[in-house]
């Protein structure tokens, strides 16, 4: 079984728009809501692959009860724990073929909602082969708590990933998960440089996944969207890139990537890299975050190019 | 009694952002939610004043949940019908002090539904003095539905306003209303022209009231933001505007202007517009809609400057 983990799950609503006008009113023409949040996303993409998956993570509220109602109606196991606080939403106004996105900053979460998750948490990582741990905190957790919940599944001898950024991310390393994913905003917010950049190259990106590994990660994945993937991993460092341009849907794109490393988990790294940019690029196709289009995937992966590279960023 | 009747009620969300950035993703620093629509604004004034408010209206879902609770924490009586489908949000995002504003269509109500919500609000209109009809239609209800209730409310011996717009304003007209308080853009929008235009003049709004009136209105009051009010009633047309120019939250003048407008219904039209006057402009100056400063109420009310007019818009 493989578990995966939101804790700050959302109800992620989609408002079509004619136009977007700041300071005007705006008639709604369609609502569109599903429950989300990253972990969400890779138990759906896990589940299309045909893997056994369990969502964990916090749900609160109305709000959580309609996420709660969206893993039942996508037929995933759901054990995820309640809260008093309501969960948050994401809304995305969408006109003219571009988003708006807004999110809500999610609730706050009691220290004894903490310990109750946790044992949860223990029971389940107990039964689980693989878990992946994804997205921003709510408020209330300490930014080390990724840390906690990657030393509870090794433990249990579980392989684990979290995909996260920021200090929730700096703080997960010193418990040494099996992979971490982050984007190049988030890579370049967890390294301690005086004066953070937003985007990084490929040559950065390796180095500074270096830096990752060197402070605990095993493996280190930086997703940088069209540019493909960086990957610095203890079988040596590869650069892959899909080998088709496709256009589409980039939400989601993270969570499929994190839902390739855990499935392939026990194959060499280079197969593991391949697969990632492979159903990456099939989730840009499908029009919803957390759906892939499998035939793509078989069809791209062919195509994708895998270098292998130095440290330096160099071709080998 | 006074009911106030919300068929579109609303859960009114308010966003706060540092910035409103068309294609961009934001962080919500602050979320607002307050149970809306303009017929429970209507009520919170009314009971603000001091009269015996109750809702009534079309609620369902969680958000209708939340809705009705906001209802039971401010104290008014809920008298909501349920339905199966999800009431709406609106999403006010708020940056700079401007906002930008997103409705929901709202939900479908069935003929079931409507059916038995009729049958609510006739034993309510029964204990009624006046009946205040408010606001947009959920989809699934037929553009004449407020000319039943009124009828309805009409045969019970209750006073009636219909404060909407476009065709259910039109529609509303043959069963003969005590008042109806269109904006200008409303008014515009229930005229039968070949291009209707969004805003009016002083002078228009004179002519329009006027159609409205010889369509079956009892009496027309046209709410013309700071440009005050028009009123054409069997008793004679005015013009009245506030003496003293007010800054704040134009959300919710038009529902204090109701909630005037019933509650001073027995008095003479010029003392009844200068009470709507003055009390839209105590509502701009409280923070929120539904909420009005009585002390600026009573203060601005002898300001009101009320002159009476011809149905040409002279000054008589």
């Amino acid at each position: 079984m493989i578990l995966t983990v939101t804790l700050n799950a959302a109800l992620d609503v989609t408002y079509a728009v004619d136009a977007l006008v700041p300071h005007a009113t705006h008639r709604v023409r369609e609502v569109h809501a599903r429950g989300g949040g990253k972990g969400v996303n890779v138990a759906r993409v896990l589940a299309a692959l045909g893997e056994d998956a369990v969502v964990t993570g916090l749900a609160g509220g109305a709000t959580g009860l309609a996420i709660r109602a969206g893993l039942a109606a996508a037929g995933l196991a759901d054990a995820t724990v309640p809260i008093a606080g309501e969960s948050r939403r994401t809304v995305t106004v969408v006109a003219d073929g571009d988003a708006t996105v807004f999110n809500e900053p999610g609730p706050h979460v009691t220290a004894a909602e903490w310990r109750a998750f946790t044992e949860r948490f223990t029971a389940l990582a107990a039964d689980a082969d693989a878990v992946a741990l994804s997205g921003s905190l709510p408020r209330g957790l300490p930014a080390d708590c990724y840390a906690g919940l990657v030393r509870i599944a090794r433990a249990a001898g579980a392989w684990t990933l979290v995909d996260t950024g920021g200090e929730p991310l700096h703080a997960a390393l010193a418990a040494e998960p099996d992979a971490v994913t982050p984007n190049a905003a988030e890579l370049a917010r967890a390294l301690p440089r005086p004066e953070p950049v937003a985007g990084v190259t490929p040559e950065e990106a390796l180095a500074g996944a270096e830096e990752l590994r060197a402070a605990g990660a095993r493996a280190v994945v930086v997703t940088l969207g069209v540019a493909g993937m960086v990957a610095v991993t203890d079988e040596g460092a590869w650069r892959a890139r899909s080998g088709a341009v496709v256009r589409g849907n980039p939400t989601g794109a993270g969570d499929a990537c994190v839902a390739a490393l855990v499935a392939v988990r026990s194959r060499p790294w280079p197969e593991r890299i391949r697969d990632a940019v492979a159903l990456s690029a099939a989730a840009v196709l499908a029009p919803v975050a957390g759906a892939v289009d499998l035939a793509a995937y078989r069809r791209l992966r062919s195509g994708v190019v895998v270098e292998g590279v130095d440290a330096a960023g160099s071709r080998r």
